[in-house]
């Protein structure tokens, strides 16, 4: 494909050397192409910029030799869109399908496969077995998709191999499409929006106190309930659960949710916003994996690291993502892939289990200093089971608490009053004053000292 | 803001002369502050990079002394990422709304805010008086929006003066909400997913072959007695018209519909997927919102040539808009935002002028050359009425013509069979074998006489 | 060297036009290195950039399996350098020899050799047959390069070839190294600083009033019998002589300067700084050419529109060429060098015979505005023969003018008084107060008009 | 300066807080304009780059009015000349002065004169207390610019204030110009070339074998010896030290020869080319520089891990620095300039402190890994004093140990033949056949831990 040709220009053993080493440059990019798996280790941005400049220069619009007379050619009007989109103009997908290639895309479309292809190695090495399609959109928005899919209803795909003729028979059942959505109540406006926008009514499960300690849950029990009562008046319902939350909000049970509806053909998909970082939440995942999981939708910017506006949606069931990819209309901005894709490479498998084990040490240091803090202001650290976020009691109101956490500069804490229903996720006044704080993946040992510190000023 | 204190280094004229430039040339930029509208003359990129730059730097994770323990605090794993998102980490919207400020990101949301005024301004220059946002998402999807706002219904401002005392009422009627979608048909994939997608039902009405001239079209007669049926079943529709599609389908008749949606109280969308690019286009829209449009949707990349992935949603309701961007779940990417307020300040009033100017005489062009062009092998240019695309019959068949323009390195033509019921919009054979190609904005007019040459090789 | 495997990411066919797309891109690079020519056609900077990407990771500092123990590895500080040195760190050169290759830096002694050729070719193009060594210096370091080279003495080869054997023989004869630098007087710092640098003398010879014209002037006879004066005391002179240079001082006759040179062995410099943009300079180094010059001096940022810092030597004597390449002391920046390299590429031939002949244009348009501002003002253009500058008298102080033009922002022009030898040249006083505007190489149209229309406010 | 009007975009408190951040980021900037100091903790890449975006707008060639009709005006061809100078395409410099104010370049000039003030406060943090002049060339032809001042001689000041009246006047001595360079020898060909360069005669100092180590050096007494004979030969000769070497060749004795130079008026310049990087070094320099030091020379490269091409030139005598200045013909490129303004902001005070620590470790780590191998091998780490580098004894061919240690991709030792008079820098056969290695700042632990490994291999 490349011919360096810099014969005679120096002499034969450091031409030798020079191209030895820009060979091995180039090895770092071939290897990622040939394994299409997550590097162990991250690339640098150099070499990631020169894939997706290889890449890019497979589109259409880069032909130095085209003739171009379409409506939609890719034009533009400044070189900073080039910056803006990787060079990828022509976006990603086709009228008909998100994944579709696009032929005036060669490369901006080998990216997309690309990108999933090493998610899906990425999952894999988290133990997590499933097909994965990146989405050029947030949580809200792929969570929107996965609803507008199970609302069209489509042919599923049963195939059956004879035992004795070893022949396969392809056979199609058709699944007629959900029409509510069964919400174990979260105070989460962005899936309550998505099943609005794609035209489908929802019913909420209400929250209760739960005895054992400080959490707002919802019992399997009522969601199943919930589910018989709309069967009954012969709707079709699908779950929506929530793994990833603020506390107090318990994760729902997405394991006996999963059972419930692998047994009763029900339709489930999971909220895991920000659940690939922790393994705790990835050990619910793989439990309710062996279930009824339609798919998970988790966001690009929470557990990656990218700027706001990509998705991931995964699942062991490749007809559904297929599904998935074909309800979106049109094409889309390529950014959110690239950006997607930009994240995997950089961290490498390596630096995503350093950061995965440093968010597990900050959330225990956030906990020790909440525990602290507690004891010498006569608080109490609420007894919930986040992974990533931590409750203290205020005798103070709590929303003047964060709003001075806010300017002393710290950015994140929610403040939550007994009496505010949203806030706590719970239709009766929950039974304290609090304050929110996280350690998600990527935060700063120091941010989590600072942040405590500031807190024991106003609290 | 910013003292740029060099005193001592240099001699105080130099100095002076320095500080002169220096503000002349941040003066720029403080002009689209102020001014908040499309600029005259382009700004360079360099400026637009600063001014870009300036507004990051006020995203709260630009913050020097942010403490940050939310769960989503704009971390990124890679320095590419701020060039996708030109440093717009934390995107925009809120879970609420599209356009609402997001305190983590005041520099993103005055961003937002600035690209809708210039947007606004642009469209006034063109005579289009219109409220208008910017969308993250491309055409179908902004349809999407619309048609889901519709779907959801929501109050309705109708505030009253009393004429006397002087005192104004706020009264709001319920609209109720929109439920089939009444298409006078284009074989354009993403409108039909849209309606899908949000969970509508949707009324094809067909077309008919002109007895005037080449154009595939449906009678307004035709849609208004598709709605009455709707109405007559106690159905709420909306309309969804075609302004810009490839020929022969005409331009549905926007004016008479609009007339018939104010009469009825009927909401009417314009998909306008590439109006803006032409005046012809410009003044039927022009004359359609005196009376009933509710909204009517552009593409960034086909009128504004940026990257694929955004939209434009305009309309003289402001309420409207404000409902379509209450229905977006979630966050978005900010790029295509982004991308509109780059191409808007780029090119300047005095750009796009000119371009709108080459796309005619490039038009102008192709008709000419394809007139030439059948002459010579005995075939027709079509009678159509495009602003921007032409038709042209072929002897061969079309679909292999186009295949071998295609292997010819030209992008963009369109050849389709008489008995292509999809591609030509009608259900029956229509009456002749042709191939279609485009002069939009931003063409060459190499392109177009190379096109053309090539053809000739093929027809 | 780069095998892009996208196989199974798309289909076949486009896979196919992806790669060939591809394969095209990059075949402008593999040109390049195969050619080592000036392209016809400028490359694009990405292209540019991409194929300095290519050579800078040749360098051992890009090496990813170096282990780095010396004393100067090319580490550096800050993600900045990289751009700012095209990430060539380690700079050009080695402590024997400008061009010798550098063991560490295999990339950057391949690109300065390429850009050797490319220039060489760029000369010939312009018919200027000659060995060309780009130089990481301006003029004024680049001629002390050459009298340091002349000042040091070294071996000349002088081979023979026996005209019946056909053996040829190695021969060398000493050259005994300058000491007196004969320079017909311009008032240009530089050129005396240089020989003061390198350890000279200066002998001046003094300019005349021409009678034909209203030029100053140095006949050859001068220059002859300054020359002279020296050999007779046993001195070793070298005559610097200037091409280029601000009218009313007119060009050195090179031709008649080279021909006595070669005729009586005196080592020649011409120091054309700006003659490569003009053919009348070329044409008059070409006639020198056929006699004695040692090497001609041009400055990269004044004919190539780099930024200042590098240069060009040029000469038919590629021994004196290398003798100049090994007297600078140590390595140096590469960025000099590669900003001569961009400039060849992204023009290309083309561009550069496009902007010589406007350059052409624009003089005459000045020459023009001139007469007729003159006419207007009853002042006089001069009658000088400069192909890239003009002079018009005027009855203000010349110095209070050019004051006045400064504030209405023309930057370039130079007041003269009569009074001024060192701005005229002129031991006397000169004929008239003037000021002097060029039209060099890049000059816009507006500009010259704006100019002019400045001047006559204040002339 | 700037306005950055976003009022009405977003709520008044997110305003406050946008424009607060901006505040605080351009307050970065500001503090470095105000302090003119090294700073404490470097500075992000992107507010260096804001710095010099300010900066280079302020130049003639950035002027949106300027009306340009120059013979040199900063045109450029390609955009990515402004990233390979940071856009400062007028360089710096004037014919007559390197720091001189160019009228052109107000911002380039500025920036000339805040990195020397940058680097006289860096060096004044390492307790340096001396006027500084940062070049746009290397080590050798810094020490050529030295050496060219002192050749050319120039008036001295000497200024005297009268006790009783507190009447100063300014006397003026001249000082004759040297024409012989005194150098105790060492093998480094860039101080030879740079007395070449500018026209003098070294007189070589000959090295002697020490009775205490393994150490090649020369005494004092030889030194000065030398001088004497040149002073009675009537000549004025200047010392050329060398502070910095491979060993085996030992540190001249840079303080007993600055008070020889006092006593006897010999200006003395001591080359210093990786000095700064190392205490040792450092406290050597501060003892010389009570007596007599007209100059030392320091690379960017080699102590501020800048890409190659930039020098440093300090000194407590201020109008030697001026001198120096005033020797360089012609403008000169301002990317090297850049490269150590960048070093500078983006090390910081704490970075610097940092790595100075970390090689003192490394080389302490490299004497250990050394001694261990020598233990093994029956080799000898040789008793040398360099704080940078070590040898090791081989009885193998050192050349061949080197070379192959270069197979291995390791770069940078050196090995060296008991016969190599040249490599050695003594004139006789030194004791041992050996290999250098380098622990220079910036080298990683694991550098020095493989290298030796790798060594171990071949030894």
């Amino acid at each position: 494909m490349l011919d360096i040709n810099i014969k005679g220009t120096i002499p034969k053993n450091m031409e030798e050397r020079g191209l030895n080493i820009l060979s091995d440059n180039l090895g770092e990019i071939e290897n990622i192409l040939n394994q299409r798996k997550m590097p162990k280790k991250g690339l640098s941005d150099e070499k990631i910029e020169l894939l997706l400049n290889f890449l890019a220069n497979m589109d259409t619009d880069k032909d130095p030799k085209a003739i171009r007379v379409g409506e939609r050619e890719a034009r533009i009007s400044s070189e900073i869109h080039k910056k803006l989109s990787s060079n990828f103009c022509h976006g990603i997908g086709r009228s008909g399908n998100l994944v579709d290639p696009q032929p005036k895309a060669p490369g901006a479309s080998a990216m997309y496969a690309l990108t999933n292809k090493i998610l899906e190695s990425f999952l894999k090495n988290l133990n997590v077995n499933v097909n994965a399609l990146a989405t050029p959109v947030s949580t809200g928005m792929s969570i929107a998709l996965c609803l507008s899919a199970l609302k069209r209803g489509f042919l599923v795909e049963n195939s059956k191999m004879d035992k004795d003729t070893k022949i396969t028979t392809k056979q199609y059942s058709k699944y007629d499409g959900a029409n509510v959505v069964i919400y174990p109540y979260a105070s989460h406006k962005s899936p309550i929006k998505s099943t609005s926008f794609v035209g489908m009514r929802m019913r909420f499960v209400e929250t209760k106190l739960s005895d054992k300690d400080d959490c707002v849950e919802i019992p399997v029990e009522d969601i199943i309930s919930a589910t018989e009562k709309e069967l009954k008046d012969g709707k079709n319902p699908v779950i929506l659960s929530t793994l990833t939350f603020f506390p107090p909000r318990r994760s729902d049970d997405v394991e006996e949710i999963s059972k419930y509806c692998l047994e009763n053909n029900i339709p489930h998909i999971i909220n895991g916003a920000y659940a690939i970082q922790n393994h705790k939440y990835l050990d619910k995942l793989k439990k309710a994996l062996k279930y009824r999981v339609d798919a998970i939708v988790s966001s690009t910017d929470k557990n990656l690291m990218t700027p706001i506006g990509g998705g991931i949606i995964y699942s062991k069931d490749k007809n559904f993502l297929k599904e998935v990819s074909l309800t979106y209309p049109g094409r889309a901005s390529a950014t959110p892939i690239v950006n997607t894709f930009v994240s995997l490479l950089s961290m490498g498998m390596d630096k995503y289990t350093y950061l995965m084990k440093e968010q597990v040490k900050n959330k225990n240091l956030l906990d020790e200093l909440l525990v602290d803090l507690a004891n010498k202001t006569e608080n109490k650290k609420l007894d919930v089971d986040s992974p990533i976020a931590s409750c203290i009691t205020t005798k103070k109101d709590p929303i003047d608490v964060s709003a001075k956490l806010y300017n002393l500069r710290v950015t994140g804490p929610r403040g939550i009053k007994t009496t505010d229903h949203f806030g706590n996720c719970y239709m009766q006044d929950y039974k304290y004053n609090y304050v929110v704080m996280n350690a998600s993946i990527g935060v700063k040992e120091t941010d989590v000292i600072n942040a405590v510190n500031k807190l024991s000023k106003v609290i």
